[in-house]
């Protein structure tokens, strides 16, 4: 038989996109004959049961409106054997028979003790980072890469006019996806992740005086916020070029804004499939990208994964950036 | 032995992104120790040699600006056997000995057809329609979308602000793919496209009449090019339902705009693949994406090819916009 | 002695930045210690009725959106004697000692009117057009502006791309004010407005080929919609010069998005001053843009007023863009 | 008798619009029978004669462009006797007969030396900053506002999200013009510019303290980086408030983008003035807004001039973003 009742929450850090993965889980849902209940701030909220029954216009001119209109915040008290275990009493207290997880690796653990507990959880990978490990792509990539992008392209004009460098910070702690994309986008001379190592002189000093005999009066370097230190860096080249360098932080303006097409539409499918396993007794799964489609896994086998880096990419990237 | 000098050009309608791909062909080849000629305004150019020597600096500082730097055109005088020997004579005179061409499905056959003539040719997919069947995705088409959702997000606020009803056409003369993403991500409580029939009172009329029923004032209906007929269809929407209903055509401004960084990075990866392939002695091919990757294909098999409408996801969209 | 209860209300056609005006009326007149009533809907919604209260956070986090969360509605009943004393009527019934009403000339009449029924009104000026002879600038012309701007600057591309000629047209039915600031904005060659006549050989067929002849190849013309007829002018165009010419109507786009910071500020500023003066006890007067400050004016005066077209600044406009 | 060949150029740091303003001194120029020479990297370039001819193409399809066309840079050796002599002495010997110099407060002073050694100069105020005493509005500031607005936009979805605060350093190292407008148009709670001196008790957490029991659970201060100081900022507030508190600078972002209609309209009247000025015999002009429109003063009285900061303004801020 089917669930009467489910609940949908987002938890970690927000991305844009969320708001169409909610949306697409209440519509479903509701559509499908079930009620749902929005928990607001994430696991911290189902704890106290801070919940609203949503309705078909509960989600109307939402899905183009960045952050998360559940909210999102980190709990302490979740990450216990005792917080998993009150949260889902407060699920059954509330008639919730399934919840629908948005966020990050750290909200997919929080869903799989949740379906240990006995409440069946369904996940949706959505972080700016794209750092889940399961999935080629998660909600909120897409716009978090089109800001740093144009940003970029803004810093361009006053480098050109300036015959400038500029070191840039953009988001990915552990995972240089986004600094990867967004330095070929913006025709970086340089990209550094996190998941190559590189050298000073040889990979940022040799290519810069390369390119500058060409003809290239100003630079941009593209530097993953796992990388970081880009003031040091910034003063480093200024003093072994003789070029102009300046550091900027992108920073937290990343996360928000409008999400683009793709983000929409990836966490509407996702939010849509979530509810239809959850519908047909589906339990401990996350939604992923696999070979562009979008498709379902086992949580615990998803956090097992490891995400390789996209070596050839980062290859293809050196040589069209001279 | 590898060839020492290609050609590259872009032909059919611009879109944006055919500067990145244009800017990976020049750098991959300049560096793989190759000489590149511009070819301006496609095949039309071929014939009359106009062409430019392109360094390391030509395609600097290009990779966000839309349109094309080499000019695009269409060319009645080469679509004759004639024609296609007279640009493979001009290739030879100009020492061309491969050509990398970056355009829809009658820029391939053109492709093909030089390539017949003794000018190996790869091919890009470039074009705003996604409407190429041997590729899950085009140049060009992520930037059109986004415009176009930035424009009906624009529209969404004068027709909620008036309880209105929007009829917008989008771009896709024989393609629906446009129409339904955008219609997916700016959440159309119908959307029409020429893959799938659509009967007036029951797709148009009785689903807004149903979301109607639970609240809704403003109504958004995206309508592909190749189902047209806005301005008659927004008439009899406002008689059916004595809702104001009005049309909006978006037209050529879906065409330009400084690229998305998904067409920028997917036109980088398949200028430099495209270069690698006529490297490496391949000819006859098209540069495509299949199953999220960036892979390669017959020109004639590719042309061959029908593209399926995705009608599982043309299903969720109904479900979940409502 | 001071008012206690006003009522706020949007009317005509929306603008973007008639929230930002609604929230400073609302800010303002509660830190003054006044009770406000938001009015849905215009005239209409007063004659219903159809009011909530408003408080602090009524009107947090809408600044940023376009449209008008007070909706808006053209009224029959309300042009009439007996409306406009029905509506008085209401007023008294609600305890609405004072409105202020935000929109186009047609929401001025309405206004001095229900002042002349007793219920004093102080107006804000809040049309995408510039339409308003009595203020230099009208809340929501920025963004419309901008708008139409970033809209042409995508059509350039292709048109560039095309070696062809855009005829665009844009809003303004009475007014060229957005068809000239946008024509100089765009670079374009040839700018159309109600106001002055144009020949189409010497103003525009002569223009085009002089500029030809010093290396042009693309061409944008601007033309306001009160002159009208694109579709016909580019088929003439395209018959005179054998460039290939396509028309474009930006149509409804235009009105909404998220306002700039100009149309913020001077609607915040407004929004302020309107409070002041029904508080102060003064009453049919509008707020106003002279000699770039924020000042007011008798309704009725500002009513009989005609608004000069800038004759000098359009033909800097021509002899800057050739 | 008419000036036969004048000069151009932009000094100090760069602003979106210059591209329009040098191309408005271009046009008018060459459509007026003078020559026009463009002067690359400001008084650096005059000192060395880094000079081009302009026609009326080279300024073709720049007025959207970011940055400027002309490029900038410091110079040392200018700003000496013997550096003016030498510049005047280049100009002779190009056959300069007049400048026209696009910058701010200091390009002005060496406009005025300048035209002191013999070569009259008139200027067009350009930067970000609107801190030019003469003129109420300088090219660049209105871009350089609405990027700002458009990234606290941004951060408004995740601080609101996380119920945060979000710290902003904006421009303005001197002038609070910017933090100010930004500051209203994003609706921040708090406004720290340098000309008006701030309580931390009162002014900051006193305001947060009030609206959070009005109901407000994120909030935004908008601080010039004249003020500075944001990381310890937010560390004090989190402190004082436990609401959990970010800093964020904006950074060089501000300065590039492609210009509001606002800037490139200013730009190309002011550009067309500078030129019918130098050509009507004046000389020592700086081109300026003052009440809303663009006259002309003597540069040496226009740097005499002090900026009243607009306090009423603040005021009102304070009153309605509460």
């Amino acid at each position: 038989m089917s669930m009467k009742k489910i609940g949908v929450l987002t938890s970690g850090g927000d991305a844009p996109g969320m708001n169409a993965a909610v949306r697409a889980v209440a519509r479903t849902a509701l559509t499908s004959g079930m009620e749902v209940l929005g928990i607001r701030r994430g696991y911290q909220g189902l704890l106290s049961g801070d919940v609203f029954e949503m309705d078909l216009r509960s989600v109307s001119d939402i899905i183009h409106h960045g952050g998360t209109m559940l909210y999102t915040a980190r709990s302490k008290e979740y990450n216990t054997p005792e917080g998993v275990q009150k949260a889902a009493d407060m699920c059954r207290k509330l008639g919730i028979e399934g919840v629908v997880v948005i966020g990050g690796d750290g909200s997919f653990r929080g869903a799989r003790d949740l379906t240990g507990a006995g409440i069946p959880c369904v996940c949706i990978p959505g972080t700016i980072d794209n750092d889940v490990a399961s999935s080629e792509y998660t909600v909120g990539f897409d716009t978090a890469m089109n800001t740093a992008v144009d940003m970029v392209d803004r810093l361009r004009d006053t480098t050109e006019s300036h015959d400038r460098c500029s070191v840039v910070e953009v988001m990915g702690r552990r995972c240089g996806d986004l600094a990867l994309l967004v330095g070929i986008a913006v025709g970086a001379t340089v990209i550094l992740v996190p998941e190559v190592p590189f050298d000073f002189q040889k990979d940022i000093i040799d290519r810069m005086q390369f390119t500058q005999k060409t003809g290239k009066k100003h630079f941009i370097i593209v530097v993953a916020e796992g990388v970081g230190g880009v003031t040091e860096l910034a003063h480093k080249i200024e003093e072994s070029t003789g070029i102009e360098t300046r550091a900027t932080v992108l920073g937290h303006v990343q996360r928000g804004g409008s999400p683009t097409l793709r983000d929409r539409v990836v966490a509407s499918e996702m939010g849509y499939k979530a509810v239809k396993l959850l519908e047909s007794g589906r339990s401990n799964r996350v939604i992923v990208v696999r070979e562009g489609k979008v498709v379902d896994l086992d949580i615990t086998e998803a956090l097992a994964m490891k995400r390789p880096f996209n070596k050839e990419l980062y290859d293809i990237a050196l040589k069209i950036s001279i």
